[in-house]
C-alpha cells in the first residue's frame, strides 16, 4: 500500500525524496499531539455539516484519543517508509476503522493542517516558556528583595562610576523579563488565530464551519482570510522568534554580567563549585561554562528571526516547500531557550554574592556625586557644591559618606519589586491560557 | 564659553572630537522638540520638590514653550560647535536667563535624558505610522470589497493550482497589517514607560517624584528599576524594529506579488504609465521600479533588529557609547518605513486590475479540484469523484465550471471583512493615544 | 576511573553537566579521525624535543593509526559517560598502553587540540565542497555547449526585455561558481595555518618545534602568534561561512530561475516527473520541491555568518565555552551545501528545456533593440534609427528578424566558456591540495 | 530640454519621481570620478570598432579628463534636477560639443555603466583601506616589539590562567589583519573583472572589443558571461562587505580588549586624556568613547553582509530596482572603516601600558603551570609535578618564579612577528595595484 496518499503513481527518484523528506519524520514527532487534537475538532465540525455521521466521528475520536494520550506519553512512533505525521495518523485509523479513516481529510489540505499544528504546537510552547521565565522573574526578585542592602558599584564606560546594589541588579532582569513577556503575549495572541479551513491557501468548496473549529480549539478569533492564514506560516514563526529573542537578549545579559562579575578582576560573584569547571592546578579557576553556554545560545536564538526572513523574504504569496526547512529552525528552539532559562533560573538560586566589595578603597570615589547632592540638598548652589568635592579628591581628603540615601521610585532605598511584580501577572493573566485549557479539555473529554 | 558643559578641562584631540560627536548634531534634530517636552515635565516636578521656585519654573516652561514651538515648525538649529541638542536647550536659556538655565539639569543625567527623548520621539512615530498603515488598510478592504467577484489563479509552488480572487488577495494584506499592529502595540507599549529619574542608570540621591512625570507625559507606567531603565536603550529600539520588521515583511511580499503579477508572464495587474519607468523603443516594458524600491528598502527594514542586536548584544549592564550608533539606524527609519506605506498605499489605489484573467485556457485546470468536491457534496464517494474528473482530465473531456460556490468563513464567496476591519479597529483603540494627548497638551498648556 | 581527566574532584552538578557537554559527543564524531591526525603529528615532533622516547612514539603512533582507520570508516564510538573524542582517545590509549597513553597531552592544551581539529576537518570539507562545485560547473558548461543556440527571454525588472540563450543562461551559473571558488580559496587559506602550540591561547612553556608539526600536517604556515591561534577560533568558521554563503547564495538564486522557469506562466524548463511533486488531481502541477528547499537551505547557510558574529562579537580575547555552540552550527552545514550542490548537480543535468519558447508573439518586441543597432550599424543615424523602430511598433508593422547578432565576448554567439573554465582550473589549483595528501599519507605511512 | 534621456514622454508622478530617485543624486558623487574613467575606456573602444571618429573620440576624452580633474577635487556637481551622475555627465558634453555627447553612450546601457562605476569605485577604496590596514599593522608590531618584555595576565572564561604579554597582545591583532587582507584580496579579485559590455545583462549586438577595455582599465580579466556580469551586482557588494566584516571584526575585539583593560578593574592600559571623556567629578573615569563607538560601527559593519543578502536573496537572475537600495549601504560604509581604523591606529599609537601589572599578588597563581611544566622539564614525572605544585598551592606555600622560559615560535620569547610581516608584505604584493595604477595613468594621458 502506498503510503504517500496524494502522491502521483509514478516512482519519485530516491535521491529526491531523501532529500525532500528531510528531517521532517524526526521533526514531526513535535507536533504529533496537536496533530491528532486538530483532527478531534475538524472531525466534529465535519459532522456537523453532513460530512460524517455521528457513528463515523465516535469511532475516530475515539482513535484519536488513544493516540493522543500514547503522543503525549512519547510512545507515538513514525513507522519507516512513512513520511510524516499526517501519513502515519491515517495509516493509524485506517488499519483500524478502513476507509473511514481517510475521511479525516475531508475539507482540508496538508497545508492547513501543518499551519494548524504549528499553532497548537507553539501555544502550548509559549505556555511552557512562560512558566518558567516567570520561575526565574521570581528568583531575581526573591534575591533583589534579600540583598537590597548590599552594595556594589554601578559603571558606566566599564568604568566605576555611581554607587549601586544586589538589589537593584537582580531585579533589574527581573524586570527586562516582565517586558519581554509583553512582546511574547502579541506573539501569542498574533499565533493564537485559527487557520483551519483555509485548505491549500484558497478555502474550500465544501460548507466548513470555521467558527465552530475555532471555538473548539480555543483560539481567539480564526486567521478569516484564507490567502493570509496560509502566509501565515513563516510570519507566525518569525513573530514568535522575536519574542524569544527578546527573552534570550535578556538572559544573554545577564550572563554576560555574571561572567564579568565571576572574574577575579571584579569578584563580585561566586557559582557554587559544582557549577563551574576549572583546574586542580589552577585553583582559583572558577569557570562560568553555564552563563557562557547559555549565552552564545540566547545569542544563537536573537539571530533566528534574520533566518526566518532569509528564507520566507522575497517569495510570493501562495506556499512553497521552502517553508518546510523553518521547521528545522523553529521547533527545537524552544526546548534550547527552555533549557537556558532553567539554567539561569538554578544559578541566580545558588549564586553567592559578595557582601564586601566596597570596602576595596578603589570604590570610594563612586560616592562623590552623592556628596555633591547631599551639599545641594542642604542648601549649597550646585557650582559650589561641585567644586569644593572636586577639591577635595583633587587634595587626596575627600572621604565617602556611603550611605546611600536615594529614596525615590526605582532607586535603591525603594525597589518597587511589589509593582514590578504587579507589572508581570497582569501580563501573565493577559495571555488567557485558562481559554485554552477549558477547550482542549472540552475535545478531549 | 565652553559648550561642553560636563567635560573635563583637558583640550580633547579635534580627531578625536569629530569622531565621538559623529552624526549627533544632526540626528538630534529629529529629538529636538521632544527633549524641549521631557524638559518641561521634568522642572514641573522639580518646583514641587523645592528644587526650583515657581518663578524659575514659569520662566523656563515659557522659553521651552517657545522652542518647542520652533522645533515643531523644523525652525530649531544646533549652533556650529554644539555637540548636541541638550547642550543647544541649555545654552539658548542660559543666554536668555542666565545660571537659572542650568538648573534644568538638577537630578538628571545625560543619560535618562536621552534615554526620555528617544521614547517620546518613538512614541510619536509609531503613531504616524499607525495612521499611515491604517490608511493603506482601508485602501486594500476598499479593492478587496470593489473587486471581490474577479477571480485570478491561486498558485502552490508557483504552479497553477485553485482559484482565488483580487477579493482574496487585497484583503489577505489589509489582515497582515491588522496583526502587524498587534505586534506594534505590543512594541509602543514596552516603550512608554518614563526612564526620567535614573540618571546614569543608578537612580539619584535627590527625592526626585517619578510618578509625577510619569503621569505629566502620559506614560503608561515607569520603567521602575532605574537599573533596567537604563537597559531600555537598545532594548527599547530593538523591540520597536521587530515590529516595524512585521509591516515591512507584509509590504515586501505584497510589493513582490505585484512584480510578478506586473509581469508579461502573468499579467494580472497593471500599473499606470505615470508610477512606472520604461523606454520608448521597449513601449511594452512597464518598470515597477516603486514596488521595487519598497520591496528592497523593507527587505533593509526586516535586517535592522539584527543590527542593533549586533551592537548590543554581549555587552554587560550600564551604559556604554556604543549605543549612540542606534541612533543612525533607527532614527531615519520611521521615515523609510512611513515612505514606502504613503507609496504602497498610492499604488494599491491606483493599480489597475485585469478582469479576464481566466479566460486563458491554460487557467482551466484549476477547477479540478472544485468539481471533486461538487461531485463529493452531490454524494458520490471521493474515490470515485476523484478517479471520474482524472479521467475526464486524461481525456481531455474535462470542462472547467468556473462557478465558485465558496461559502464558508474567509472564503472567496465570504470574505469577512467588516471582521477585519473589527480586528484592526480594536487593535487601533489598544493604543490609548488619547491619553498621551491629553498629557501633552496639558504640559503644553 | 574518572573521565573527564583534567576535572576537579568536586562533583559537578547533573543538570550542569547535561548542559555543558550539550551535543559534543555527537558533534565530536565529525572531528575523530582529525583528532588522531593531529595527535600523531604532535607526539612525532614530543619524541624530537625529547618529550617521548622512540619506542613510546612507536606505540603510540600505531594505536593512532588503527583508532584513524577505525574512525574513517564510521566505527569509532564515543562511550557512555565519556565527553568528547579527546576523552575517548585517550581512555582507549591508556587501555592498551597505560600511562605512556597520557603522554599524548604533553606540551598541549584542549584548546589548541580543537582548534587543530576544527582545522584539519574544515580543510578536508572544503576540497570535499570543491570536488562537487566543480562537479555542478562542468554541468553547467556542459549544458551551456549543448542549447548555445536555444533562445529565450531575457528579464529586467520581471519584464520581457531582450533576447538571450540557455548558452547565457546555464554558464552564467558556472562562472558565478568560479568566482565563488575564489573567495573560498581565500578561507581556505585561512584556515590551513597551523593553531598546534598555542596551548590555551598563550603558549607553553616546553621548547616546542612548531615549525616541524606544520610541515607534518601540510599546513601553509603556522598561526604564529600563540594568542592570534586562540583567536582563530570562531574567526576561522565565520571565514569559511562567508565562503560558504557565496557558494549558496548563487545556488540559491539558481533555484528561484528554475522555480520561475518551472512555473505554467514560463514553461521555459520542465524537470522530469521523478524529480518533482505533484497530484493526480491536478496532473499539470509539476512541483519543483528540490528546489524551492535547495533555496531554502541555501538561504540558511547564507545566515550562517551572522550567527557566528552573534556569538562571538563584543567577546574579548581569549577562551571561552561560547565558542562550543558554533560547532552546532558549523560541523554540520557541509553536509548541508554539499547536499545542495549533489541535488542542484543531478537537476542541471536531467533538466528539459523548451525550445520553442520564443514562438509566442508575446516576445517578438525582444527584437527592437536589436533592429535600432542593426540600423545603426548599416549607417543610419541613432536617433533615426530609434525613430523608426518605435514608430514601426506603434504601427504594429514591427516585425522581428530573429537572427541573433552578438559576437562580442561574453555574448550570446561568443559565449568563451573555454576562457571560464580557465578561470575554474586556475582556481583549483591555486588551493594546492596536493601538499596535504602528500603530508597526510607521510603522517599515516 | 528632457534630463531623463532615456524615459518615455508620459510625465512620471512627482512622489514617484522623489521616491525612485532616493538618495541617488548625494550617492552618485561617490562614483562621479569612476565614471569618467569608464567611459573614456569605453569612447576608445568606440573607434577602435568604428563606432566612433578619431577627431570625436580626442574631443570627448578630453572634456572627459577635465571632468574627471573636477571630480577628483571635489568640485563635480550633479545639477538640481538632474537624476544622477550619468545624466549629469551627458548633459555637460552635450552643451560643450552637441550630438556627439550623446555617442558615449553607443554599445552600453545604464546596466552595465553603474556595475562598472561600482567596480572602479571600489578597487579604489579597497587600496585605502588596505594602506590603512597596513598602518595599523605596523603601529601594533612596533608597540609589540616595544612591549615584549612586559607580562600581563592571559585569561580564558575571563578567569586569570596564564602569563601573557604585550608583545602578544598587540602582534596579535597585526596577525589577524594581515589574515583579513587575504581575504579582502580574495574580495579585491572578484571585483576587478570587467563587467562593460554586458549592456542590460544580455549584451549588445554591437561588435564590442571587450578585451581591449579590460586591458584599458587595467582589470585583471572580464565577466565574461554577460548574465553572470549583470549577477555581479549585489554579489560584488556582498562579497566585499564580507572581507570589510572580517577587518571590522579584528578591530571590534581589539576595540572590546581595549575597554576591559581600561576599567579600573583591570588597569592595564591608559589612554590619554585628550582621547577619553569623563567628569570632573569623577576624576578617575577616563571613558574610552572612541573604542566603543569603534566597537559599534564595527559591529554594524559586521551585518552589512546580511543586510545585502535580505535584498537580494530570492531574486531571480536579471536587474531590479531593488539593487540601487545597496550603494546606500556599501558606498558610505569604506568611509566608516576607514574612519576606524585611523582612530585605532591613534590610539594604538598613543596607548600607555601598565608595566607593573604583575605585582598585584592576585596573580602570582599565573604561573603554576609554568612550575609543573619546569619540574617536568627537569625529569619529575608529570603526576608527581602536578601534585607536588597542587599541594603547595594549597599549602599557601606557592611561590611564582616570574621568570618567563616560553621559547618556541609565537611564544612570548620568540614572538616571530618578522614572519609575520612577511605574510602582510606578500599579501600585499599580491593584489598588484601597480597593474591599476598604470592602467588608470595611460587613461588619463
Amino acid at each position: 500500500m502506498s503510503r504517500k496518499l496524494w502522491e502521483k503513481n509514478i516512482q519519485v527518484d530516491k535521491e529526491v525524496e531523501r532529500f525532500t523528506v528531510g528531517k521532517d519524520r524526526e521533526l514531526d514527532l513535535y507536533l504529533a499531539p496537536y496533530d491528532m487534537l486538530g483532527s478531534m475538532a475538524h472531525i466534529t465540525m465535519l459532522e456537523s455539516i453532513g460530512l460524517l455521521t455521528k457513528d463515523e466521528l465516535q469511532s475516530l475520536h475515539a482513535e484519536l484519543k488513544n493516540m493522543y494520550a500514547e503522543a503525549e506519553h512519547g510512545n507515538f512512533v513514525i513507522e519507516e517508509g512513512v513520511e510524516d505525521v499526517h501519513s502515519q495518523v491515517e495509516l493509524m485509523l485506517t488499519r483500524k476503522l478502513g476507509d473511514i479513516g481517510k475521511k479525516i481529510h475531508s475539507g482540508r489540505s496538508r497545508n492547513d493542517q501543518v499551519l494548524l499544528d504549528l499553532k497548537l504546537f507553539t501555544r502550548a510552547r509559549i505556555r511552557e516558556l512562560v512558566r518558567l521565565t516567570r520561575d526565574l522573574f521570581e528568583v531575581l526578585i526573591d534575591q533583589s528583595n534579600r540583598y537590597k542592602d548590599i552594595l556594589m558599584p554601578g559603571y558606566t564606560h566599564l568604568q566605576i562610576a555611581m554607587p549601586s546594589s544586589f538589589g537593584l541588579w537582580f531585579a533589574a532582569y527581573a524586570e527586562s523579563l516582565a517586558d519581554d513577556l509583553l512582546l511574547m503575549q502579541a506573539a501569542y495572541k498574533i499565533c493564537n488565530r485559527n487557520p483551519l479551513g483555509s485548505a491549500a491557501g484558497y478555502g474550500s468548496s465544501f460548507p466548513l464551519n470555521r467558527s465552530m473549529t475555532t471555538e473548539l480549539l480555543g483560539f481567539d478569533s480564526m486567521n478569516y482570510n484564507v490567502v493570509y492564514a496560509q502566509m501565515g506560516r513563516g510570519k507566525m514563526e518569525r513573530t514568535v522568534a522575536y519574542a524569544m529573542a527578546g527573552i534570550a537578549a535578556t538572559l544573554s545579559k545577564l550572563a554576560m554580567d555574571a561572567c564579568l562579575f565571576n572574574s577575579q578582576n571584579f569578584g563580585f560573584i561566586q557559582l557554587p563549585d559544582s557549577f563551574t569547571t576549572g583546574s586542580s592546578i589552577m585553583p582559583h579557576k572558577k569557570n562560568p561554562d553555564v552563563f557562557e553556554l547559555t549565552r552564545a545560545k540566547c545569542n544563537t536564538l536573537q539571530g533566528m528571526p534574520q533566518q526566518i526572513a532569509l528564507i520566507c523574504n522575497n517569495l510570493p504569496s501562495g506556499y512553497f516547500r521552502d517553508l518546510q526547512i523553518i521547521k528545522e529552525l523553529f521547533l527545537p528552539s524552544f526546548d534550547e531557550l527552555n533549557d537556558c532559562l532553567r539554567m539561569v533560573t538554578l544559578m541566580m538560586r545558588e549564586i553567592k554574592i559578595n557582601e564586601h566589595i566596597l570596602d576595596d578603597p578603589k570604590y570610594s570615589l563612586l560616592f562623590s556625586v552623592e556628596e555633591v547632592n547631599r551639599l545641594v540638598m542642604d542648601g549649597v548652589p550646585f557650582r559650589d557644591a561641585y567644586k569644593k568635592v572636586g577639591m577635595d579628591i583633587e587634595a587626596g581628603t575627600f572621604t565617602a559618606d556611603q550611605t546611600v540615601r536615594h529614596t525615590h521610585e526605582g532607586s535603591m532605598g525603594n525597589l518597587c519589586n511589589e509593582k514590578i511584580e504587579q507589572l508581570m501577572q497582569q501580563t501573565i493573566e493577559g495571555f488567557q491560557f485558562e481559554k485554552v485549557d477549558r477547550a482542549e479539555k472540552g475535545l478531549l473529554a
